[in-house]
């Protein structure tokens, strides 16, 4: 049972996993090598000092890793210990340097975060509905194993095993890739003229979204994941050099937008489980507070659940083009409904 | 003054721009090569035959243009023409070899489209709030203009000029360039686990968002804008080599992340202009039928208005997470009313 948790590095994940503990009941320890963030975090979560704790966790860049290893096994011969970081195989084989212990050490990466770091953006329940992955070793002892599940289901999150290669290579794809590609295509608008910028729309915002992320946290995860990334970036430059190679044939070019299209397809939807397909539902609307309200009411009176909600505004004018996500059926049963009583809802598309 | 308008293609675009016209009192003729097309776009346009329109739309892919061009200016020898296509010094070039025509053709673009294509899929007011292009040649004839300029005004679209070849440049940097991008990005997704691809979130789901774009007519549009689409890829090319050669010195990966958010801060915001700094206020939700109404009946009361809006929902979950976007006066009023009056807010993000 988890009662004592010291947490070393006292950022977004670290403050925000010590105020989830606290909020529930658990005894807390902050500790941060820049004095002012540690004193922000204690006093988020009440300032306790804790002697003899279950489980040490290390939410710190995985570079500083090692030397604060060595100083809290040395402090805390019995605990168990966990980090947070995103990239896994090289926190293992830090772990293996250490004697002994990789038995007491979990190495897990939960898959939460924020625009924005520190302290201060800290939140009891980031973890709340998330996936929590655990990098476990084969020679892992099973009660310290207990205590991270223990600490993971607290805190709302649902743990998920894979071995660390697996990890990194899935992040590799899903994450770092995504996220080197965004930011390669958002620096070729450098210099762009802003007349030309003018005529951007939402493919161009969504595709360069995630370029706004910091670099000096992205600098350590891409280098920690070199190896991974490595391969990912000669697949993706072996395919533009054949879409280079291919801007004379029409048919090649097809195939390529093809597979890209069938590559999308295996992203699950924002559930999990297998990608729903949602009907979209139109709506123009006066761009005046009330609007969206008035048509949120008669989505409940019609029992309709919205799965998303995408607003734009028509620039210079003063209607806004609402498109709601929809179950097929909610969206036949609210199209008919509203257009019955005088909204302007557009044909159903899927 | 336009008042008869022959379009000649029934697609999405051609079928949108009938509807629009109809609507404003202007007669329209549709035609299209597929029978099944044209009686279908002329159904919903109300059927007419026109006789000498003064402007005939070519609402057709580029390849098949000149062909049309010819039989077209043999029956209407009078009119001004004027095309839709997404790439333009190709038109211009073809233009150019009808002796006589470039004064009474408008290369133009209408930057409005949807998901799906097909006359069934045309609204009135594709192009309402929208812009479009206009990129006619130093010989075009000022009444020739004034009647494109009359319809794209008709139709509640903004008007822009541009040359031909800074169109076509343009388009390539913010349209091309992240088509090509997020397809090549979501091939490198075929083969991988389903647990990996569960782990998913929304930067990927962003990043990859318009990989599901139809291929047949995105090779039209590569193909035609290859000159311009060449030289993006390759500097792309280069600084994804530079990437890769980075690998092993965070620094040198730091520098080229930073130049992408420098280069995402070049894209205005969604109501056109300077970029908008937006404040994020998330709230946690019921995931039942009449939350978002009751939010956004406060957001009426308070006279706030709501600039967009994310919903989270967490997997395995009763719970929704809701991120409002609003001016920063707006999010702090909002913020504490709602809090006052027991919602779920979290602290206010920039």
């Amino acid at each position: 049972m988890l009662s004592k948790v010291r947490i070393v590095g006292s950022g977004l994940i670290g403050t925000s996993i010590g105020l989830g503990l606290v909020q529930r009941g658990i005894a807390v320890e902050m500790v941060d090598s820049e004095p002012s963030a540690q004193a922000l975090a204690r006093d988020l979560t009440g300032g306790v000092v804790v002697l003899d704790p279950e489980l040490v966790i290390f939410a710190l860049p995985t570079s500083g890793l090692a030397q604060v290893i060595q100083s809290e096994i040395a402090i805390n011969p019995q605990s168990t210990f966990m980090d947070v970081g995103s990239v896994k195989n090289e926190v293992v084989l830090q772990v293996k340097t250490f004697s002994g212990l990789s038995t007491r050490f979990l190495p897990t990466h939960p898959m939460a975060g924020r625009e924005i770091g520190g302290a201060s953006s800290a939140r009891a329940d980031l973890f709340q509905g998330r996936r929590w992955i655990l990098t476990p070793e084969p020679d892992c002892a099973p009660e310290s194993k207990e205590l991270v599940l223990e600490l993971i289901t607290l805190l709302g999150a649902a743990p998920i095993e894979l071995s660390a290669l697996d990890h990194d290579a899935a992040v590799a794809k899903i994450s770092h890739l995504p996220q080197i590609a965004a930011s390669l295509v958002a620096k070729q608008l450098s210099g762009t003229p802003s007349e030309w910028m003018e005529l951007a729309g939402q493919g161009l915002r969504d595709t360069t979204r995630i370029a706004g992320s910091d670099e000096k946290l992205w600098k350590e995860i891409i280098y920690s994941n070199r190896a991974e990334i490595s391969e990912l970036l000669i697949s993706l430059q072996n395919d533009l050099t054949q879409m280079i190679e291919s801007l004379d044939d029409p048919a090649k070019i097809a195939e390529l937008i093809a597979a890209g299209r069938e590559g999308k397809a295996k992203i699950p939807g924002k559930h999990g489980g297998k990608a729903r397909e949602y009907s979209y539902l139109p709506i123009v609307i006066d761009d005046k507070p009330g609007q969206l309200g008035a048509i949120f009411n008669e989505c409940a009176a019609m029992q309709v659940n919205v799965e998303d909600l995408n607003i734009e505004h028509s620039p210079g004018q003063l209607s806004a083009l609402i498109t709601l996500s929809l179950s097929a059926d909610d969206a036949e049963k609210l199209s008919s409904h509203l257009t019955s009583i005088g909204w302007n809802v557009h044909p159903i598309r899927k």
